[in-house]
């Protein structure tokens, strides 16, 4: 976001991102009617309230997708109680989203389990990426096995999909954080979250102090996104792979070394 | 409930109401095998984990539906932060769940509104039971007053709804706990979950220590359910009442007056 009102009660609590006046960093129209074009440009201007300091070590490119996916998931594992040490946590999708929110869920201290449609993410998920278990969504004796053993889940999946068999993986009062945005309305039994008394919470991005706090963390955690990163005329075909998820996890456009006005 | 195995997660962490091998009641067989009538006997034997202390002043009478309505509200109301003085919290449904939800969230120092689809409710919600304001939710006019507008929902309504409308009440960050069950899934957007950070939340009765907790705070504050008496004999027409929602709001049978052996 690159600008608020800063003046309604959300703005007041410090928690900008639920203000309804929200300006975007793109296709936006700024409160002194400018349009904004977010980082496809070699300038940008916003206000001060809406900057966020890098800490020293924390590369620019690696760094930047933390300002989008990393507060994204930061948010509501700390709004939820889903940051404790010894806490089990569950990341359903492994791209852009999940692959940060198994490693600040690491960072956290807490055992995670990758739940993906795609055996072949496994190794990626074990070796890479730091996760202590991993489980496909259709082994039914591997999702029996996980069955109500997770504090919460973190679920990144933007297709529609049953849920009832993801509420299964939780332990009573267990949290499922919805991140995606799938077409189709969720069908929820209203049965699978009262009986355990479990929590569906959606979330969207977070605070400006959150997300200083958020990269303040990660720059001590050495954690960043796996990125690749693209030059300014590779931008087109940068979004073509991305509409097919062919990108581990990221792309980054490098505007400072390859952006020329036209 | 009348027993559960006390040796499981749940069981160790005092939240007996989440165990696996729950046994209600009524209609259930006990760990020893004996099938549970309920209180429909003139005797009954639990274990003591599982006996709750009548508060001194707290009539038997109205304060039995607490050991189901009251529990079942107020155990999310503390476990949502729904219970602090000042926030607004909505109440879907006025019935047997609902007039105690009012009853807890004004004895905790909130703010209330009724939301019902019956406007001929409205003199009740806010002359006898005391809520704050009524809001009619076919009356597109006072729905939009009320938008944005609550920290919580209780919403009893055991019905399929469309919850967009409901979900649009909610303040960022709100939460709309379920404790009805409808038998059809909920047709829930993502989007108006995710957009405002917001929580659907079930809840499934509640701990032994936290039902003996509700009574004490229910006896401090002489609140008790609204009831209406009725003999063992007229159990049948009572039961058919029920069915048509012709109750205010709960029937208790004196069973120690006139319970006759068979």
């Amino acid at each position: 976001m690159a600008n608020t009102c800063q003046s309604c009660e959300s703005c007041e609590e410090g928690l900008e991102n639920f203000c309804s006046k929200i300006v975007f960093t793109y296709n936006c129209q700024d409160r002194d009617g400018t349009v904004t074009y977010g980082g496809y440009s070699d300038m940008v201007v916003v206000n001060q309230r809406f900057v966020i300091r890098f800490p020293d070590g924390m590369p620019l490119d690696k760094g930047a997708p933390l300002l989008c996916a990393g507060i994204t998931v930061y948010t509501p594992m700390k709004y939820h109680g889903l940051n404790e040490p010894g806490k089990h946590i569950g990341v359903i999708g492994l791209g852009g989203l999940g692959h940060v929110a198994v490693k600040f869920a690491k960072a956290f201290g807490m055992r995670v389990t990758v739940v993906s449609t795609s055996p072949e993410k496994r190794e990626e998920a074990l070796e890479k990426l730091g996760a202590d278990a991993f489980v496909v969504s259709s082994d039914a004796s591997q999702m029996k096995a996980a069955k109500g053993t997770m504090h919460g889940i973190i679920n990144t999946a933007s297709a529609s999909m049953s849920m009832y068999p993801y509420f299964a993986l939780l332990k009573p009062q267990g949290k499922m954080i919805l991140l995606g945005l799938p077409e189709k309305p969720l069908q929820i039994s209203a049965f699978s979250l009262v009986a355990g008394g479990k929590t569906l919470a959606g979330s969207c991005m977070g605070s400006i102090k959150d997300t200083q706090e958020m990269m303040d963390f990660a720059a001590k955690h050495e954690l960043t996104a796996d990125i690749e990163v693209v030059g300014a005329e590779d931008v087109n075909d940068a979004l073509e792979r991305l509409d097919k998820g062919d990108v581990r996890y990221r792309f980054v456009i490098d505007v400072g070394n390859t952006l020329v006005a036209a």
